[in-house]
């Protein structure tokens, strides 16, 4: 309303201008091994006909993909894993029905990716980095929700996820985590897919500052 | 510091989760015409030359590009400037040598959009979308500052405009303004370049309220 201080009101406006994310360097985080965690789905067709069958009863899905970023010599990566030689994907999950974004997000890191010592991992969940719609039982997803499409079949939310300056992480034995700079992804979508090949222009509004 | 009550730290660590963003119909929008604005260089080599020249005295340009959105029966479209029959650009351009970004952006408006009878146009810079940088004296940009390049030559900052419910804007004779649906522009960076057609991704994460 007009009864809000001008001060007020351009502190608010220029928060999203300028935002800063601190990256660590890779070396400062510790990658142990767990049991495997197996895919919930065996086969391509299997995973759509149970988002078919999810479908009819829940309505959309709702997933929740990690952004994790690090840095090597001041250049970002983003963290992936990889399944088998060829396969990568983001940190993410299934949210349960009825769960927020945020502690699903987080309940799903700690399932993938949480250190298995006792100790807790924190997940500080900073910004939303997109969204991404399924319109169909089928691999298109579209970074809007498409024309004449009002009951999309899924939505995929990517998370920024800002990582502690040190920690430990525990990753399954059938994944692989990676680190891929952003000029790797850029333009990559054969190797990477829409969705992760499209972070580094989703991420340029970022001001990156290169901690030790 | 840890003195700041619990309350105001969740406030804060929710603004950018859900970020909403005002979009009204193309038809409340009145477009009338101005006199041509001829580019400011007349080939593709003068161009490189001036930033060459440019970077010599002043170091890196800086440029901004407005991102404006409308809607159309609830679809969202980007605000295109026309130029020929196949050229798209978004309305922008560079700044003045000390001008920072919100006020260079609001006098590049004004000088292309801005109506010519005497009254004010109202934009709201609501948001950083996204940075592009250009390595060399040469076309190609990225939406990161490339390994190595520890002086880039320009870089280009998208803003989102809040456009008001209804106004009037004058369009330069030379140019056309068009408005693109996000399902044109992604993945065809053909007709409209890597960093118009990476505006769908870009934009995902906010939360379009479609106005009357
Ligand atoms: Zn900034
Ligand atoms: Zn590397
Ligand atoms: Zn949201
Ligand atoms: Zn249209």
């Amino acid at each position: 309303g007009s009864s809000i201080p001008s001060q007020n009101a351009s502190t608010v406006e220029r928060i999203p201008l300028h935002r800063s994310v601190n990256l660590y360097p890779l070396t400062n985080y510790t990658f142990g091994t767990k049991d495997s965690q197996p895919e919930p789905d065996h086969s391509v067709s299997a995973r759509f006909q149970r988002l078919r069958d999810e479908y009819e009863k829940f309505g959309m899905r709702r997933s929740v993909d990690a952004v994790l970023i690090v840095h090597e010599h001041s250049l970002p990566h983003v963290l992936l894993l990889q399944i088998g030689s060829t396969f990568f994907k983001l940190p993410g999950g299934e949210l349960l029905h009825g769960e927020d974004d945020i502690s699903g997000m987080k309940r799903i890191l700690n399932e993938i990716l949480g250190r298995t010592d006792g100790l807790k991992n924190e997940w500080h969940i900073e910004d939303e980095v997109g969204n991404w719609w399924r319109p169909n039982f089928d691999p298109p997803r579209y970074p809007y929700i498409a024309a004449h499409i009002t009951r999309p079949k899924e939505q995929t939310k990517l998370l920024l996820v800002q990582l502690p300056p040190k920690t430990l992480f525990a990753v399954p034995k059938n994944l692989k985590l990676v680190a891929a700079p952003l000029f790797e992804l850029f333009d990559n979508s054969n190797a990477y897919g829409p969705v992760i090949s499209s972070l580094p222009m989703a991420l340029s509004r970022l001001n990156f500052v290169y901690k030790e």
